[in-house]
């Protein structure tokens, strides 16, 4: 008799510290590029998607988010919550795991830390539609809010796209500080700006990344000239946006998944019938990305469970041959299934 | 420096292993009337819960399914799936884990194997409105389906309600020489009959839990006498049922909550109008439950999200002062929650 659990009872974990390893093992830009790779390849063969929308429990505080999805082969969900008053506690604003299970027995294949994960996913998300749609040569990038998503951004922007030169501003100036700290040596020309106005001088792609839970306007419409590639992921819920709506109107729009993005995303401040683009449709050819030179884009990214889905296969496919998981003992086994109650005796 | 993740980040996980040294810390039948006590509470608050229905992904194969809730202070969500031919390959049909989070924070604060807990909280279920609605003076009951969870019922009944005997009969001979196995020295009079009639013979509470994914009769209308109770735990799907069409308009009928009941339970076969009485509404005194002695009265029973809500409270609060949990580096809380790439590069 054996107490020890058999091996289809287990199921790898990856802890902070693993991912944090794997990342390294990896290298930061080859694992966005490869992150990026994944996204793409989920987001061509879009329709195969069970697309339900994430199920949100909201307080006073925030919200808790499951973002279930599946393939029909591979079922995904990530737990996230959003609790903006968290960073003056010394917590995290948001925090994230998710789980991969196989569809033809239920039983989980991986459990993983997905806040780490999560950052990794958005920004090579942002990068691969950058890649899309951003003016030919594209080099220069403003980068306005230098919180947690800033250093991704600009990392996967230089792997995947070939990105030379970020340009930093925050209304917080220890926050410029930290994120050109974090980036010296990365490669990237950095330089530190006093306002946005700065910032945006000779940038192809311009980036907002805030993290107030308001309407804001972190782009006012002179602010933004012709031919460049606005990357907005800062507005991501309800009641939260970046952009004067203006600048909305004059942009051809790109979105994950129109129904979530029009709550979400900036868009939620347009008409419900307004023309976007899913990005999906510009990835097969389904649909034109930028047709001019002198054209506005704007991906209204919002984060959507299909980018989750990618990053979790992405860290299966990757850890198996690292060692970098702890077998975790998370489902019950007995040698015959009817005979749970059995399992639980001997076990005394 | 430190890398050692902080307390925040560190989230108490409780194995299948230690899920049964838990039980066996407690004791089987305590844990069973805890369980049914956690249970009670949280049904008689009924109407604080957030109640979002179960969110499935079905497949030829089976169903994952999340089931979230809420009271305002705690979240929790349990991961399900139901495959019926796992058996065939050695798997559990059914395997389950949980979370429970707090709801100001979005931080996790338990995840735990849920298999056995499941199956605990069934029971306790079970026993809590059988002790409501049973007739007085009940202490035999007739075990229909001896498959895992047919013993943690009978114990349940035990703990619960004072049950002395069970009277056990499943179509495959070996389920029942398992069942009265895995009784013996439990307390209880076991009887292994040869047949459904044999077994609800002088019992008042009849018990069905067989395992077959379509409409079955396991008991037909002329077997059920006046002045039962009948725990339907078996048909919990759709299509899939127990019980003759014709003892449901004979019987009063409670269930859990009537949106899931008449999708997954006996009463899919019923009108949507057909009156069901919930069960909060008899704890609170809102309704009464049984009304005469020759009453027939069901128990729908298809397992709800707040079962688990309590049962995970359960947990959570039992295994403080155990050790039996292994703190999981699940959540990344760099010291500056701006600085997650800092996080990552000093892990370098």
């Amino acid at each position: 008799m054996t107490l020890q659990p058999s091996d289809k009872a287990l199921v790898p974990f990856v802890s902070v510290d693993h991912m944090m390893q794997l990342i390294h093992h990896i290298g930061v830009e080859e694992m966005l590029r490869g992150l990026a790779g994944y996204i793409e390849e989920d987001f061509r063969r879009w329709q195969l998607f069970d697309k339900t929308p994430r199920v949100a429990s909201h307080s006073a505080e925030g919200v808790i988010e499951l973002m279930p999805t599946s393939d029909g082969e591979v079922y995904g969900f990530k737990y996230v919550n959003g609790h903006p008053k968290n960073t003056a506690e010394g917590l995290q604003t948001v925090t994230a795991f998710g789980l991969l299970a196989d569809v033809g027995t239920g039983y989980p294949v991986l459990l993983t830390e997905m806040t780490m994960l999560t950052a990794m996913r958005t920004a090579a998300t942002s990068a691969l539609v950058a890649k899309l749609l951003a003016p030919a040569g594209a080099t220069t990038m403003a980068m306005i809010g230098n919180g947690a998503q800033s250093e991704f951004q600009s990392l996967a922007m230089k792997a995947v796209l070939g990105l030379k030169e970020v340009r930093l501003y925050d209304t917080d100036p220890a926050a410029t500080r930290k994120c050109a700290a974090n980036l010296a040596g990365s490669g990237l020309r950095v330089v530190s700006c006093d306002s946005a106005e700065e910032a945006i001088m000779g940038a192809q792609i311009l980036t907002t990344c805030t993290a107030d839970k308001q309407y804001a306007t972190i782009l006012t419409d002179n602010m933004v000239g012709a031919g460049v590639h606005i990357n907005a992921i800062g507005g991501d819920c309800p009641g939260k946006t970046e952009l004067a709506p203006a600048i909305l109107t004059r942009s051809e729009i790109f979105v994950e998944y129109p129904e979530q993005t029009r709550i979400e995303g900036e868009i939620q401040q347009l008409a419900p019938e307004h023309p976007v683009t899913e990005i999906w449709e510009v990835l097969t050819g389904a649909k034109p990305g930028r047709t001019s030179e002198r054209q506005i884009t704007l991906f209204d990214s919002v984060g959507f469970a299909i980018e989750d889905f990618s990053a979790l296969r992405f860290v299966r496919d990757r850890i198996g041959d690292t060692g970098l998981f702890h077998p975790l003992d998370l489902l019950a086994d007995p040698d015959d299934p009817r005979d749970l109650f059995g399992m639980l005796q001997r076990a005394k």
